[in-house]
């Protein structure tokens, strides 16, 4: 056990102890200003979310407080999309936080949550409620379901949250906060609180706010992890270095991107990526090969993984669009499978040994290869193509031209998340795309959280790719980027529609057909009236474009830009085709 | 019991008996097309939704529908009130219908969803979910959990719909859907069915589609019914004509209009109307006589209600935003109230007693008033004021002058709901609000609705009145509307905010700001390019709005159109005023 985890013990049970103590009698601070502490340990700056009469005196503490911002968004939606957002973009070393009001302001916002629980984002939700009083007396107050149902909306969310708190008095708190936000930030899920508006001015002990809450899960059984260790170092030495590692969503969810890289150095295998797993590994690695998606890999790249004696799973979630449709082919037989909570030694199961304190005893106990593996540098080639059309074969490798180190690069879902897999990304930058729950219109409200959490952290730019059927969902987001003098950079690829919908089913259907805007001019109305903190283009051929990513008062403008890129409707990467007709058959798309 | 209950009774008893028979083996009909035939039959001409790959290729049989169009809204919150506004004004002649995806596309509607839940509108949410196989073997596809989960979204959902329908195979299809869809109009409340991919081809019988899915209650007991009767018919005459009828939301969502209208000939009793009973009654009757809403009603009609020895109450709500915080003064001695599925006659309470039976019988058992105790005639005064700015007090008068008779009115929560209560609205109008759920941003998808309905059953205009802080939460629906070559009138209030929020708490305060669009620009970049479909105005004084009113082009454009009313950021409506004050006190938004 290290002495990290030590400490965190020591921490929980400090924190345990000291909810059965009574109180010092001492009462120097507010329940929203305990609230708004434990948020600023947790290192959050921005509070996302819509005001509402059940949360505008919280609102209050909110917008006095030295260190966190409020932000306040277009609508509920994109606020916890935001939140999401800004969480993945923080890392490990923060939790992203949506303030809605009871029933209308946080059902609105509930598809942002259930997306972060898909996902592992750990996500507060916090909703300002009615007063105790009123819940214990039940009137029909607006915002209700007229029935005296005042839990209906808790419940739903007890469906996508992996943890509830209400806080009902002082006493308890401080306790039900620490609660909610441990159980956040360990297992990296959207957790939600209630407060009600009668207890927002209510004194309480600041007292445990001296104990730090802990990232850190409870510790590995050390006998066990032993036992895991010496099985996993045995059939690495039996595979006798044809051995490779793949990286997915968890290593990135889970925190364990230091460990996984000091594996590689270590070892020296070679390393390949599941696409929600891109960047987990520096794609500028030598030994990182690229990106894994079963049956739809890259050929070279299928071979090399396949064909590997033993692959090192890490973090593995292997979800339709994760795997090119279920079509991995690697045996439980040739596999080691490192979660978070356990881990799979070909057939053997080991319940709670987590990987953040097993990979590095796995790391030193691991010999250096003898003999290593050639990697083929994984690169993305701009093709000559012999018309002015900007396609997508040509579009991504020619973005990667533009991208530099540690870029924020998110990619809507759909034509974008597809696109962008085959391009690899610089060293520190940080891919954001939703991959698993794929809710089209989520990148617009989680580029904003994007945006501010690459601020805090000195990131680089942030750079959004999305189509315009999916911008149209959640468009209103891009004035809140404006009015706080974010300056992401926007393509928007205008295709005319719905295009991964019209490779699944309906291809010349009307239903995926979608009114035309004047694009150019939306940042001007949503907010940038006199035209100074935004700038807007038009591309309709690939030297149009190349001429705007070359110039340096585009590439680093410090003001949101938004290109609208001209291309055919019906063009589509490379992966996205192959994924929609393999989709299509197990999804019984078609008559039969 | 009425012949016509006897006929509901009979359709009823045949369709349950046709579920326990036997196939007749011919089957000629796809689930799909049963739907939407029974779709057809409820008058349903617009389905509302968005494309997603679950309900792709049931959105085929829509679009090759003769009479059933799909609208393809910009997002599914919009959707879903597009849905509720549709309902609401076709009254009862059908339902709203919202199509969405599993998982994301159906959470974003949730919101929607449970406002038609509280506010009892008739809406059909149906959803396009995976193939019964994938429900069975539940692998990791996109739009789910992670964790197989696969009945969380309709377990969410079953807090707010009052029946669920899952099609699961052909023989039991038929049943489920009118199971839903009969629960939906009878009970005038939401319901939610899904629509697995591969039934959408599946044949099944088209017998039942012969029998009619009934819209009437189960008949009243009769001997219950006559006892109830008797007892009003005491009561009101032992008031000796000192009587009046007040009106409420349910008298028009369980469709009693003309049974009122009915009574009130009759008798000649005066009527008044909760804000939610706006237009339940003709504000234009001889015998009405304006808005009640407890202690902060205009005096003289306060005096008048709460003086009357009795009063008949039809369809009330007692929301706090529909009683002025809860300050009736009407003893409960004094009321006899007429509900959907109860009646409760002083004390005495009689379930199942509904008023759509009830009503007729005590219109003929009661005698016309002896002594006819005048009406003030309800009307708004335009006020002379010695400045030019457009403050709420004279603002709504003069709007009452604009409106025409069968105009559909549409006001969002705020400011909007409560400057119209106190203006008369034109005789065949429609009002459509949202004064108990309050979700803002919501009037914007309804008269996208309201307008298509209204376009079905030849009423005349559509007109909005929205706040530029509502109007940011669902602004792309304006797009759909340019798209469909619908015609509304918008009136933003321009106010810098959320006006209604700052009088309930931080008048002052940052959180109650927005960010000021250039708004006249909004419908041409949001799909009107070529300005041939759309007109847009800014108004800043008096003058400026009368002048534009009484212009015949601005009153009867056959375009959409969008004025925007420059009004201070702390005016607004007395009712609103008075609300608010009474609301921070109960609902403690001030430190004690």
């Amino acid at each position: 056990m290290s002495s990290q985890s030590l400490q965190a013990e020591v921490d929980r049970l400090r924190l345990q102890l000291h909810s059965l103590q009574t109180e010092d009698g001492s009462k120097p601070i507010t329940i929203s200003d305990y609230l708004l502490t434990r948020l600023e340990q947790l290192n959050v700056t921005k509070m996302f979310g819509v005001p509402g009469d059940f949360n505008l005196a919280f609102l209050d503490f909110v917008e006095d407080h030295p260190t966190i911002d409020w932000v306040g968004n277009a609508n509920e939606l994109n606020a916890s999309y935001a939140a999401d957002g800004y969480a993945r973009t923080k890392g490990h070393s923060s939790i992203g936080v949506v303030l809605t009001t009871f029933g209308v302001g946080e059902l609105s916002a509930i598809n942002g949550i259930a997306g972060a629980f898909s996902e592992m984002v750990p996500v507060l939700h916090l909703v300002g409620v009615p007063s105790t009083v009123q819940q214990k007396t039940k009137p029909m107050l607006h915002h209700t379901l007229g029935d005296g149902r005042f839990d209906a909306y808790s419940k739903a969310f007890e469906h996508f949250t992996i943890a509830q708190g209400h806080i009902i008095d002082a006493n308890s708190a401080a306790a039900t906060i620490d609660r909610v936000l441990t159980q956040c930030i360990t297992r990296a899920r959207p957790t939600y609180l209630t407060l009600p508006t009668n207890l927002v001015w209510e004194k309480i002990s600041s007292e445990r706010l001296k104990i730090p809450l802990s990232r850190l899960s409870p510790p590995n059984d050390p006998d066990v992890e032993a036992f895991v260790v010496d099985e996993i170092a045995k059939i690495v030495e039996e595979a006798q270095d044809d051995v490779i590692i793949l990286v997915d969503a968890c290593a990135i969810r889970h925190d364990v991107r230091d460990e996984v890289k000091e594996l590689i150095e270590k070892t020296g295998y070679p390393v390949y990526s599941a696409p929600m797993g891109k960047t987990a590994v520096s794609e500028t690695h030598e030994r990182y090969g690229g990106i894994y998606v079963g049956s739809i890999t890259r050929p070279d790249i299928l071979q090399k993984v396949e064909n590997a004696k033993l692959i090192l799973s890490i973090g593995s979630l292997k979800s339709d669009f994760n795997t090119g449709n279920f079509t991995y082919s690697i045996p439980i037989s040739r596999t080691i499978e490192f979660h978070s909570d356990n881990t799979k030694v070909q057939f053997a199961s080991f319940p709670a040994i987590g990987m953040k304190e097993l990979l590095p005893l796995v790391t030193a106990r691991l010999k250096p290869a003898a003999r290593v593996a050639p990697v083929p540098h994984f690169t993305a080639v701009v093709p000559q193509e012999d018309n002015d059309v900007i396609t997508h074969a040509w579009f991504w490798p020619r973005m990667g031209q533009f991208f530099q180190p540690k870029d924020v690069i998110v990619a809507e879902t759909g034509t974008s998340s597809f696109g962008i897999l085959d391009v690899p990304l610089p060293d520190e930058s940080v891919f954001v795309s939703q991959i698993l729950w794929g809710s089209i219109g989520w990148t617009v409200g989680s580029t904003l959280g994007a945006a501010f959490a690459a601020r805090d952290i000195g990131l680089n730019r942030t750079i959004l790719f999305i189509g315009d059927g999916s911008l149209q969902l959640t468009v209103q987001e891009l004035s809140v980027m404006i009015r706080h003098g974010l300056s992401p950079i926007i393509f928007l690829l205008n295709n005319s529609g719905y295009t991964i919908e019209r490779y699944l089913h309906g291809k010349e259907r009307k239903y995926n057909d979608i009114s035309n805007w004047e694009w150019t001019s939306l940042l001007r109305v949503l907010g940038d009236t006199d035209e100074t903190r935004s700038k807007s283009y038009t591309v309709k051929t690939k030297d149009e474009l190349s001429a705007l990513l070359d110039t340096s008062s585009f590439a680093d403008a410090g003001k949101i830009q938004l290109v609208e890129v001209m291309m055919p409707k019906l063009d589509a990467p490379r992966a996205l085709v192959q994924q929609a007709a393999l989709s299509g058959k197990t999804n019984s798309y078609e008559a039969s």
